[in-house]
């Protein structure tokens, strides 16, 4: 593999989380696995969720505030469904055990459902709902996330960005994968236009009072962000929906926090009013063969994909856009040349690196 | 109850679309049900899914194109799931078997899914998740429809409307019901601009050549409609993703038509390629104790609701929308005032009800 300069391999910011975590007690099980979610991340263009995070998590660990050893109890069950508490850890891990048991009940009951309480950010959505995949399975996955958005016809920050995640499997094309926030944009990307001093178009912030905004700044101001589909006449109470059906359940429905009440992803203090248990999750998984034949579905998805691929494309662009295509183009291109870190993130990774003893290099 | 004039009584309607479907040879539990699925979408207004649909549905009927005496055959199923063969009949008959099955399953399996093949319109989608309602149960139902929406970077018609409806129960609150096309607004929205000769803003349609326009009639010409969140910068990618989803699980799960291959709702004849039979539902239940004790969970959806209705609301409204309020207050207002018809609907009612020798009377 020939890397490109100022890159990192995989293997090299892998060995780095993975140490950061085994430094602060989590198990060598545990410890990579997170590690492989925020490389995820990384190799599949979303570095906001990526070596980002890891580092953001860092404050948590280190204060003592989130457990290295959580063992995860079913509190709840039946035959398609399940009630999972994440003691208090890095929201990977509860996801990741969550997932595992909806593909457990679904392969007995035909799908499995799992609510997740007690838990924290667990990364990008995609990699859950993925988990279903190879088991010939649909797989669904959402969590709720610190209050940033207004329900349609309010002024404040009720709801995550709450993302949804749907994976299908497929035949010969690769599979279909759909993995959104349920606002225009992610508040990372309101980030970077605030960053860069610009302005950012309306349709998705509004300041204190609920008036159009194009400065992305009024998120530190009182403001908020808009749902999908943005104000009322263009359909944003349709996202504002969507947001509240995340969040009844991933937070009403596994007895986590809900709403306003979701705690800041990394910040302290807590608020001082709970609803529940940190944040929550749901997680799905339908096998295919409980509807219809397995290998009919694939041809039929197949057919799916290949018929909007063979779509005539708007001017300017070579295709259509299939769920999953850019991720995974991205993911290819990264494995291939190395993944490159901001410039604050590597300073971050050198600095907690030598707080912990272990080895990080700056290039 | 006192009728304000030019209004019909809901009794009045509903024996008119009973007896319609009755002299086309349906059972009486098969018209009647018909007829208050009608009577549910004027209820809740929506008159596009009311008796103006029923009315679309008589020259099929006349034509001998729908089985008026269906048997709902289960073709496939595990302990949480069924496929439905839909029979070729008026949609709402193989909807409300679908959830009804899909209720049972999660009585004994916790939660029930029902992919529906063979179908035709199933008129207003939150009427199937809201019968998860009363079993304490959240309710999910969605249906692929007429290609009319382009898949992101496309400039064709492949996708319908493609509507999606979640119920959750409640305590001393109303439900919580969402119930929302994948689109910014309704087909039948837009036909109300171009038959009052209106303009009617951006972001809902562009023309034939994928550029943005404010004109409705764009429809007529070789356009398309946009997905929920317009153009790629505002998030229509995301809304593209979830009519998406609702095909894939709708059309290419059931044995349905999918994609641009889903016929016209009405019209004759058929397309010369089909993918599948006739268009295709999915109907989920999930039994709240499935997760956790019901009174927790309606006191913690109260709690959702109450923290929502108490937030400032912006300039001009009274307050934040509560998914499900609008259709709810639409409801207890027109059954005290009674239906008002379109005339255009109104007179085509009465024809219909000359040709078979029914009552209806103007007003």
């Amino acid at each position: 593999m020939t890397m490109i300069p100022q890159t990192y391999p995989y293997k090299y910011l892998h060995e780095y989380a993975t140490a950061v975590l085994l430094k602060f007690g989590f198990s060598d099980e545990h410890a990579k696995l997170c590690a492989t979610v925020f490389m995820a991340a990384e190799l599949r263009g979303i570095p906001s969720h990526g070596i980002m995070r890891l580092n953001d998590f860092y404050p948590l660990l280190a204060s003592g505030r989130m457990n290295v050893n959580p063992e995860f109890r079913i509190e709840h069950k039946t035959p398609s469904t399940a009630l999972l508490d994440g003691d208090n850890t890095i929201g990977i891990l509860p996801a990741h055990r969550g997932m595992q048991i909806a593909i457990e009940k679904a392969e007995h009951a035909g799908t499995g459902w799992v609510a997740v309480s007690n838990s924290s950010n667990f990364g990008i959505t995609g990699y859950f709902a993925m988990m279903a995949l190879e088991h010939d399975m649909i797989g669904f996955a959402c969590t709720n996330t610190t209050p940033l958005v207004t329900p349609t016809f309010g002024i404040a920050s009720m709801l995550g960005t709450n993302p949804i995640a749907v994976a299908v499997p497929t035949g010969k094309q690769p599979p279909f994968v759909a993995d959104f926030a349920t606002t225009p944009v992610t508040r990372g990307k309101v980030s970077i236009y605030e960053k860069e001093g610009e302005k950012m178009g309306f349709g998705f912030v509004e300041d204190a009072e609920g008036n159009p905004s194009d400065d992305p700044t009024v998120l530190n101001r009182g403001g908020h962000m808009l749902p999908l589909g943005g104000d009322r006449e263009h359909g944003g109470h349709k996202g504002y929906c969507l947001g509240a059906i995340v969040d009844i359940l991933s937070g009403v429905l596994s007895g986590a926090n809900f709403g306003q009440f979701v705690p800041p992803m990394l910040a302290l203090p807590l608020y001082d009013e709970q609803q529940g248990k940190g944040c929550g999750h749901f997680f799905g998984a339908m096998r295919i063969d409980a509807f219809s034949d397995s290998e009919t579905f694939k041809g039929r998805m197949d057919k799916w994909i290949e018929t909007m691929r063979n779509t005539k494309p708007a001017k300017g662009h070579d295709s259509v856009l299939i769920p999953g295509d850019p991720e995974r183009e991205c993911e290819e291109r990264i494995a291939r040349e190395g993944i490159r870190l901001l410039p604050q993130v590597m300073e971050e990774s050198c600095a907690i690196a030598e707080k912990l003893g272990i080895n990080f290099k700056k290039i």
